[in-house]
Parts: C-alpha cells; structure tokens; sequence
C-alpha cells in the first residue's frame, strides 16, 4: 500500500469512524484565497477559436411543418449540443467547459447584463482554454417542433404536446434570490438589479422535461472531456448535477468538477466510486439560509460531501458568504462582484486541480 | 447642379429611356476581383468581444407554464435579438453584421461544417469588426412557450398553435442547392458533403410564421446600425430582404447591404428612394438556373436591379458562377471555396464601401 493508499485508507477509516457525526465528517472549510493576480489586459491573444456540436440523433417525422411552403416528411437532426470554443495564445490553465442552468443558455458565462467582462473571458485572460455550450433542446442546440405538429394536424391528442416552460421574472425572482420574493431585495445583494431588463432577454423556453435523463447534454459532455483529455466541468443550477452524472457514466477526460449552486447534488446514498481522488468544488452564494429552496440543496450537497469524504472523495462545499465573499445571488457569475469571486474560483482550481500536464 | 448629380441624373434619365430594354438597364457587372492578399495567420489579436441584446418586449402570461414545480403566470421577454460581437485589435473594415437564413442561427458564420474558418473569422482576420446574431425567436434568442401551453391546458383550441416548423434534410437538399433533388448532387458542387450530417444539426425550428411583418429582427437590425454608425448588413436566403427592409425604415447607419441569395428582393415597383447611393450587393452561388425555385428569386433581384439603377442606385447582382468561380451551392459561407467567395465579398467591400471614416 502506499503512503496515498494508507492515507486515504486511514481518513476513509476516521471518517467512517465520524459517520454519525456529520459535522465533523465535513471536509475542512476552504482556504481564504490568496491575493489574485491582476487580470491581464489589452487586446486577448486567441491561439484559435470556433464552434462544433457533440452528439445528436436523426429523427423521421412527417409532422416538421404544416405550412404548405415546407414539407412535412423528412429527418431533423436532434439533441446536439453546441459549443463554442476559445483556446489562449499561452497559458496552462486546464480547460474548463461551462454549463448553464436552467431556462438560460450559454449566454449566463458571457458579458453580464450590465456590460461587464463575463466568466468566458475572465478564465480565458487567465490561461484557461473555454468551452461555453448550449444544452440539448436550448439556444442553438435544436429542439423539435414535431409534438406541436402532431397535435396541429389532429394526429395526436393535446395531452400530448411537449413540456415546455419559461420561467417568469417575478417568480425568477426568488429562484435566483435577488430577494426572498419579488420584488424584495435582500440586502447587500449584488445582482445588477438596475440592468434586470437585460438579465431577462437572457430567458428562453426550457424542454428539459420533454427529454430522457440522463439529458442528452450529459453523454455530450462525456464525449468533450475525453476530446479535451482533461477538462473542468463547470455547471450551475439545473445543470449542476450533470458533471457528477458524466463522471458517474464516465470518468475518462475528467480533471475536475465545479457546481454552482446545484439543484441538487448526487444523493449521500449513491455509489461514491465515480468521484473518488476527483478535485470537487460545490460554490454557493449568499442568503442561502434565507431560502428553504435553497437551503434544503446546500443541505443535501453537505452530505453528499460528507459520503464522499467517508468514501476518500474529496468535495469541497464552498459557501461565499461564510468565507468573507458576502452578497452573491443565484447568478454569482453575473454579480456585481463576479471576477473577485471568479478569482477565488481561479485560486481553487490552481489549488485543487493544477495546470495542464 | 454638381458634376455627380448631373451624372447621377444623365444615367438616371438614360435608363429610363432604356427601361423598355431590361437587358441593357442593367447595371455594369461587378469587376473580376483583385487577387487576395494573404489572410493574416497566427494568433488572433481581439480588441474587445462580448454579447448583447437588441430589441425586446415583456409579454405577461398565465401559460408560461404546465409543470407544478414552475409558475404558470408571470412575465416574460421576447422579440429581443442575441448578438455576439468581436472586434479585432487595429483593422480599418467597416462592420459587418452578419443574418443566417432560414432554420439556422448564427452558427452559420462560424466555423465550417468540415472544420474550416467560419467567415466571423475571416473577416475579423481582415479588420473588420464582426456582429453575428440569432434572429428573433430562434438560437438563443426567446421564443415563447405560450402558445403551446394555452393548448396544452384546454384554454385554447388546437388551431392556435404556434406555426412552427423544422426543414427536414431531404426537402432542404434542394433548397441549398447541393443537388437537383435528394440525393443527387449537382457536378462540381463544392459544399462539403462528406460533414453534413454536423451541417444538419445546425437546423432549429423556425418561428418565423408566428411573428409579424416585419420580423422583431429588423428594426433589431436598425438599432444595432444605428449603433455602431456605419455597418454593412450581410443577410441570407430567408433574411436576404431584412437589411433592405432595414433600410426602409431608417438609411441611419447603414453603409451598405449584402444580401446572399435573398428569398426575395425588393419589388421592382417598390419606392427606390431608401437604396439610393447605398452600396448594394446581391450575391448568387452556381446552378441558379437549374433551380426553378432560386433563378425566379434570381429574376426578380435583376428586375429590382434594374429598378434600383433607374433611379439612381446601385445595385449589382454578382452571379459568382459567371465570374469564373464555380461550385457554390446555396450554403456558399460553408462551401469548399469559402474563403475564396469571402476573398472576392472582401474586395467588393473594399472597392464600393470602403474603410472606416
């Protein structure tokens, strides 16, 4: 055995020892980060640049259109994911690939509604090569318009139509704690509230519930961190869990994993194996107490924290406002303060998961 | 009276004369382009990139949605037009705003279904500052769920669905003109048939025929010339009449019009007065006339042409086929040759649009 082997032997042994305490079984709280490095300006050097789609699935139908111009029969390609990538000229940052949440597409990691550098550039001024995709069925990833059809021509019953929502502002609103409701504003809170018009064109229709799971988005990501052969899945809110259920179909090409403020965490009673000796970060914000939504996911990312770190696993719970960061909404990466907290999460991945080999 | 206008009125009056003779009122075709300097290589120097809205209207709503854990009512946003802009560090190209056509989104102008620079690189590459957008209700620009869910929840009969459409590959292979039907392909095509299956899965439905005339992309398409004080609009196929549509609301900020095989030019009879001194290309692939579908469209450009020249505009038709440059299908920013199309688009820019003031 070696002296890894019999560390992780020995923690896995104390923390089974501290099962029935799951305060203590808490990995240890977060280092402060250091001070950040100032961002470097000037024009951005790009080493290349593009767009590709990962996956998809051809699909024959005779109910794509019931206008007369465009015929009916034939196939659509569908569940594709599109991705648009940037790779710095230098740097050794790992590649990251950032998911966004629900009803949004990967406009969240883009400029901030108020005009502001977005995380895509940030990691990509730091070194990172960036991957920025648009869920299966949202933004550019096509959905299919053959459940309305079906029903349009009298082919199919009305209970049949797909399942597809947009989230309003006002009930947004507390999802994404700007305040405890609409239109309550938490004190403090950073969200550029002065530019929500902007935050709200962000919005699309979400057909998440119209899809298998795992989403289609979830083999799409396996396939693009075997591509990039050691990448950081980055996810937020609705998507926060699809970096833990890639890892669970497949560990190959899986540097890291980053959820922010996930709808959920894997369960404390699944299979930890997937996420073992893997750098994990769960990001939270602010006022998560004050949000039994909320509060309940942090709760149940805690204690797959603390399986995992009973099983060897290494998943870090990261609560800003606990570590001097305060006023960060659901949208931390839109905030007012959002490249201070994209330099905390730089430090963490310096820390945790380390440059390119 | 000065020199140009008198000139401007002899041709003016000389056409008219020659109206009978449609051959004749033709404008002179465009020059054989000058041989391209080399495109700029090595990494790319980005003055600034980011992405915004335009346009935009709340609608408010109790079918936002049919799913107990989301809202039905509240507020959403829709009409507003996703743009995502890059502008090269030094260059003297005026801007280009770059329109997909039908059931595609911006993805268009990016990188080729075969891997190869997209034309958003390529004219950055030139100087040129690049606009690419996703027009209203489609890419990541919202539609709404509305209509469906109306539907879905027995307020609304089955006839107030939203018109929404996919084209199917083998209907579209026409249309894109890579054969005369699917699956023939015309001789000597040039779009990278062995990639189409990535070309596919840039397909999304297509909400044009639930949206008024004219679409939210074109007063869209205003604000954002207004905006940047002197942009070249570059449409294609269903968009081919957007730009012109955008002139006829407001000349402000429009320094010229591309249209790529436009679904339509303006009517002949049409009032002339919002093209006239604007730089006007049209631009046509290879096999036009063996389309009856694409040599109509072909016809009533050459009409408007003539129109357009009458009263003292300037409108050329460039048909790439009888310039020498053979192969292009309908999809010509993709085709094989794409670069060299992009080489001849650059040199017609230079020549009647000409740099930044």
């Amino acid at each position: 055995m070696s002296g890894g082997a019999m560390r992780r032997a020995l923690a896995a042994g104390l923390a089974a020892l501290l099962a029935g305490l799951p305060a203590l079984a808490q990995p240890p709280a977060p280092a402060a980060p250091p001070a950040a490095a100032p961002l470097p300006g000037g024009p951005l050097a790009i080493e290349r640049q593009g767009s590709f789609f990962l996956g998809g699935r051809d699909v024959a139908s005779d109910a794509l259109s019931t206008l007369p111009a465009y015929a009916a029969s034939g196939t659509i390609t569908v569940d594709q994911v599109y991705v648009r990538y940037q790779v710095p000229a230098g740097g050794t940052g790992r590649p990251l690939v950032l998911v966004h949440g629900c009803c949004l597409t990967g406009k969240t990691w883009e400029t901030t509604p108020d005009g502001r550098m977005g995380w895509d550039e940030y990691f990509l001024r730091r070194g990172h090569p960036v991957y920025v995709l648009d869920q299966a069925w949202r933004g550019r990833s096509a959905a299919s318009p053959v459940g309305i059809n079906r029903v349009r021509s009298g082919r199919a019953p009305t209970d049949e139509l797909p399942t597809v929502f947009s989230a309003g502002h006002e009930p947004a609103w507390a999802i994404f704690r700007f305040g405890k409701e609409y239109p309550q504003v938490f004190p403090g809170m950073l969200f550029p509230l002065e530019a929500q018009a902007e935050f709200w064109k962000q919005m699309v229709p979400d057909w998440l519930n119209s899809l298998p799971t795992p989403n289609p988005t979830v083999p799409a990501l396996s396939e693009l961190a075997q591509r990039l052969d050691g990448a950081v899945l980055v996810s937020h809110s609705q998507s926060g869990i699809y970096p833990f259920q890639t890892a669970a179909l497949n560990r190959a090409g899986i540097a890291g994993i980053v959820s922010i403020e996930p709808g959920a965490c894997p369960s404390a009673k699944a299979d930890m194996a997937p996420y073992r000796d893997l750098p994990i970060l769960v990001l939270w914000g602010d006022y998560v107490d004050q949000s039994s939504r909320w509060a309940l996911r942090l709760k149940g990312c805690r204690d797959f924290a603390a399986a995992a770190h009973a099983a060897g696993g290494k998943v870090e719970n990261a609560v800003l406002s606990e570590l001097g960061i305060k006023g960060n909404s659901h949208m931390l990466m839109q905030d007012r303060n959002s490249l201070e907290v994209a330099d905390w999460l730089e430090a963490w991945l310096t820390r945790a998961v380390g440059p390119r080999p």
